[in-house]
């Protein structure tokens, strides 16, 4: 850790920093530049609240050198995790291609649609039981009733099922049902309930947030892990940008970044990444040669009588060109479906 | 509701569009464009779910006529809400100057912050109980006992107090021990979180999340009003943009957008909103001018030692400072503390 | 375009509104909604300016339903736009790989990379004469003397050159010298350096603002064709976001959103659109897939001693590994280098 | 300046990396940190280019310790800059009160917003001649007919004039009619004008790029400072970001920060800030108890008529408004007119 301390810095002030950064156990290094001068603080700072230092008089910034991640850094499990579930695998050469519609919607809808995926290739089923939505005024899922149909579905087909956790008093239910729990781009900072889902057994999906730095979302990761569950997927799904043109601007440049920097398999959703239909095949494939372990794309067995995000799902026949576009893509990336 | 269709409508289509509409109860006029044709719909769009009518094939874009808050707009209550909690108001001229530490850390820190603000003119007291960290090893809050030690504070400064939920299992423990309940940036659009705040009595303030637009933030409110709850205000706390010299950028000019938009309250925390201390005063001045109707300031009797957040916190002679500043602006727009 | 009008408008606001309409021409249709009443006004009006509309008192909203260019939109051209420049085609299934230094540093560094980026398989050469830098104590390259040494490595080589153009002074000497002239992204809304460009011969190499939405970006090119010059190349080099992680964040969904909205080819800049050199590769691939029309690579023959961006360029080698690992996607997407 | 080099640097990168930082005259420091060897490099880095560096094998990351700019700075004249033309002073306890018409359309228009406004309090006069518009279909000002409106406007009334300059070719003609000279947001960037700039007399005004950082606009001014004119005015107008609900997100805490770093003065235009007139008194005010130096406001004799922007600009009792409301505050503050 550097610490920058003020041009003008008493020699009181200096001596308070001092014993302060000793009394934490660092070992000190004085620069002396020019105008500055620069503490070079050695020993572990993650012990330590990175912004508490920057209150100290004197101080000027307080830059650290090693990331502030522990568990989920890439040189914890250099070889890369592999999330199983069942058949499905996602992570060292396993894609995961993970379909479904945003909101169960009703048993017709579900079973058609997972059956249709099912057959075009996909390996795990989404679907919304409870839904985060902005207006209080639009529908809102079906929530356990939701639960039940898509452990149906996994009856029916044998994909297994991924859907959202919204709060604390519906984990139970999820566990229960569920086999990924996803956690939404909005809860990706609710700590509450990445502590929860860190202490039970299900592997996780973990959104980026609309607004959530690399480094944000890697400590997202960590709180989970840090509870002892060490099966967390991260999943791209756009930043907010100013560009208004896409619903989130898709940064697929976080999937060769975050993988240099974890051990933990990256998915991209290029549904909500691009709320927009025509978009959703060109950054899927796009996804996948940058590296990606898996897609996770919303599909409805009719997109213009969905109930939610019909702009940007496939339908049953999109999915189907996908499913062939992507497929020499993974073989020239040797993933697996 | 304006429906814009395609250029390369089909005949199918547009009656297919022409029913859903009608059947839904709009009265429809069509305006043929130069190159599009173009369905005026008239009714209340806020029965049906916006996104939703993009997906019938056919339609380009739908715009909404209406904004899709009822309960939370200025027409509902032209003469705006005022809060109460015993002898602190905000709104309709009053104004509420909450101030305290970011994170309650032990009695006596808390008794002599509370005190020392009380005198300098604070009329409410603001401490985190439950702690919103990016790090899993940062600290974490007193939990309960934070609570226990804001209630003592309150009974021997009768400020009210106000603290930060975070999860849903800690609710009925905030509403016994709070004054007014926070709902902090990252749950902005923690939607359980709102409902369930919205089902108790006690007023909420409502932070701004990070990434979310002006609408989003009023949509938030109105899942609260819609439960039962019309006692929101509006906490204006900094957005994240590209700019990084700050921690936030504060966007000021929302107060009165806000205010010609909604009947409620809107206050603002320049603290968190600059991330640095010796832009608080400035923008706390410049907050009231634009028509805050209180501010929200973080303060600590030693903000060097402060365990979290203290490069932003005033210290008691600085917050004199503020009080003293903002003295003759809150006289100019005639607001009373 | 639709008129939204005030919920107060009054009657005199209203005739006045209309009035003004019918002189402009439009042929105009009231749509009387439950709070607001809406004109749908037909006509063309790309010659009215569209703010301008809302400044009429009673005005709340204009709602504009084509969009604001005609020679650069789709339907003008259909089958797309190819670019020729000698040997190198871009667009229609033409690939350009354009690669090359950052900045001209001497003879022998620039000569050395072009030979061995021919070899390699690139088919146009980029290069910095005159440089954009953030602090004027930054080298600020060659300038004529760059340019001289541009048209020795094409003599050498046999490819096509591209450098950008940052004055009006600098366009004689640029038209004389360059094969295809670079618009900076700093440069885009340089309406005058965009006219004039528009009135020379050469093809324009249009980079993407930092903060440019895709529809600024298309009316840069519009300003351009307006002017005369059909062939302008957009190319997508990333925009400012909040993420530091990387340089910019590359918007890949840009690629088939502008193909869908206009007939001009689009390229990628993976070298400034992440600012790291490890995440050139994986972005160059997922640039072909999602549809690009070409590649821009900064590659230098010693990116260590690199005077500018050395740490996103290329060196020899691992340019020689990008055209290994893009032959295959250019095949699968039946695009020719 | 801080070096921070790989975990996995070799012995020959790390004497790579001593031997060049030795050559460049910097004294060195090593410290071995837990993971990392960091050096500490002291000396003037401004000599070297600071990304530069990072090309280097074996280093991760380069930190500067000393801000980038050296004329600019604070601490070159800790008194601050005033700007004096004729009877208009800005900075050092004077403010600049600058209105007028986004362009200039007519004599008529031109001269009785001028009357009015210095009748109302402003004390300088700005218009547009060269407009940049996004469309190059819209109205781009009277040009040279503009700018000798704009000095008989100054004949009748006294008020200095100010207008923007859009290319190099227009220079002379600006430095014979205007007496400041701005260079607008989009352009902020655009290195040859600001050089260009550097060398006349004439004061310049310097909008703050849509995405320029505070740094880089400090270094626009840098490059204006470095040619040898000193006069250079800091104008913040709004920075783009996902808000939608305005036109630009003013960035008020802009104003004490930049003041904090360098001794320009700095003015507010609150019309480009917000895009809204009823947002622009409200943030005039903020601005002036922010620190502002001068404000740049958009009046119009009849914004319902204005050629551009009108839904931005204040008619003249509004102005007079303003100016009735912004006088108790430059009281409060020391400010004189």
């Amino acid at each position: 850790m550097i610490i920058v301390t003020n041009s003008g810095i008493t020699k009181e002030q200096w001596n308070n920093i001092w014993e302060k950064l000793e009394s934490w156990g660092f070992q000190l290094h004085v620069i002396q530049g020019v105008e500055k001068k620069v503490i070079g603080a050695v020993g572990d700072k993650r012990k330590v609240d990175f912004h508490f230092l920057e209150n100290i008089p004197g101080v000027e910034k307080v830059i650290p050198i090693l990331s502030p991640y522990k568990l989920a850094a890439k040189d914890v499990k250099p070889e890369g995790t592999i999330i199983e579930i069942g058949n499905l695998k996602i992570g060292g050469g396993h894609f995961g291609l993970i379909a479904g519609p945003c909101a169960v919607e009703s048993e017709e809808q579900l079973i058609q649609i997972a059956r249709g995926l099912k057959d075009a290739g996909a390996n795990g089923l989404r679907g919304g039981a409870f839904k985060p939505r902005t207006s209080p005024y639009s529908f809102q899922g079906l929530e356990k009733e939701g639960l039940l149909l898509l452990a149906k579905a996994r009856e029916e087909t044998g994909l297994p099922v991924i859907t959202e956790l919204m709060n604390l008093t519906e984990l139970d239910l999820l566990v229960e049902y569920a086999d990924i729990i996803q956690i939404g781009a909005r809860n990706m900072q609710n700590f509450g309930l990445l502590k929860a889902v860190g202490r039970q057994p299900k592997p996780v999906l973990l959104k980026r947030g609309l607004a959530a730095t690399i480094e944000e979302w890697i400590m997202a990761a960590e709180y989970i892990i840090a509870e002892g569950n060490e099966k967390v997927i991260l999943c791209e799904r756009g930043i907010r940008t100013f560009e208004t043109a896409t619903r989130n601007t898709l940064d697929l440049s976080a999937i060769p970044l975050v993988k240099s920097l974890t051990h933990l398999p990256v998915v991209v959703d290029p549904s909500h990444g691009t709320g927009k239909r025509k978009l959703v095949i060109p950054m899927a494939k796009a996804a996948i040669v940058a590296g990606a372990d898996g897609l996770l794309i919303e599909a409805h067995p009719d997109p213009a009588n969905a109930w939610s995000d019909g702009e940007q799902s496939l339908d049953l026949a999109e999915f189907k060109i996908l499913v062939e576009q992507i497929q020499p893509l993974l073989e020239l990336e040797n993933k697996r479906l």
